[in-house]
């Protein structure tokens, strides 16, 4: 017998595990940013589109064990494929799912994901967390962390547009 | 805009995010141990059926996408069910999947698990990674390492009467 607990690290098969939490505040109530997340075609504006990219699939089926899949690429760059799966949904507060990327076929990672919902006055403190397996060294927890705040951004513009 | 980086904690909808790792040798080559992985009638014997343990169903669909479904109880206690789906599978080396588990119907934590396996002299070094979130004060991170512990006795076992 040979047992030992260690702490999360990089080892010999390259799996790489990092753990991220994020708060973002909106000036909406929780169950606008719910809506945000549950809703096909505003998740998808927010989440899939933007200037630059160009989205050959996006489907939303939300719902405890549904799918979400999207393939998209950013400008000349190879196909990247997301698939989600919800994990956990209590309307209005909380969302956990696990998702896999992969780029041009090679997976990418994967990850375990929550959005939890909290009312501060009028608005909605979101606190995201993010607990990935990077493979193969093909991504860093860092640049992970960049992409989801740049997200929350775009769900800020979203939130706004829609007021 | 209010954002910051915060380490995981419980937080005020009680979601507790929790990371531990493993290290178990077995006396076998990784072929042998993922083997046992991704058999059904071998996973089955180790990882669901036991003294006092009633499996009411076990599926296992290996391969990534696919779902390994168990439902059992332990003597008189309540429902156990465990939805897992593959994420990733790389074949004597690496399986990473995600696993939902419920108790009488109640969500009780979404977890990422990582399985790596490395050779060893003649033998395999398993790391199993586990990067949980426990809903609600369900559960504790302790108890879920202390279960994988056993897991890791009776695969150990299970490699031995098949030598």
């Amino acid at each position: 017998m040979n047992e030992k607990t260690a702490a999360p690290r990089r080892d010999q098969s390259s799996v790489l595990h990092s753990t991220f939490s994020v708060e973002r505040s909106y000036p909406v109530p929780p169950a606008r940013v719910f809506f945000a997340f549950a809703n096909e075609a505003t998740k998808r504006r927010w989440f899939a589109e933007g200037e630059g990219w160009e989205v050959f699939e996006y489907t939303l089926d939300f719902r405890v064990g549904g799918s979400e899949i999207s393939r998209f690429r950013f400008k000349d760059g190879p196909e990247v494929r997301n698939d989600t799966i919800f994990q956990d949904i209590v309307p209005n507060r909380r969302i956990v799912f696990v998702y896999r990327m992969a780029v041009a076929s090679k997976p990418l990672s994967a990850s375990l994901a929550t959005v939890e919902l909290v009312p501060s006055g009028s608005g909605t403190l979101m606190t995201y967390t993010e607990q990935a397996a990077f493979l193969d060294g093909a991504d860093s927890a860092q640049g992970r962390e960049e992409g989801c705040r740049e997200l929350m951004e775009k769900l800020a513009a979203e939130l706004q547009s829609s007021i």
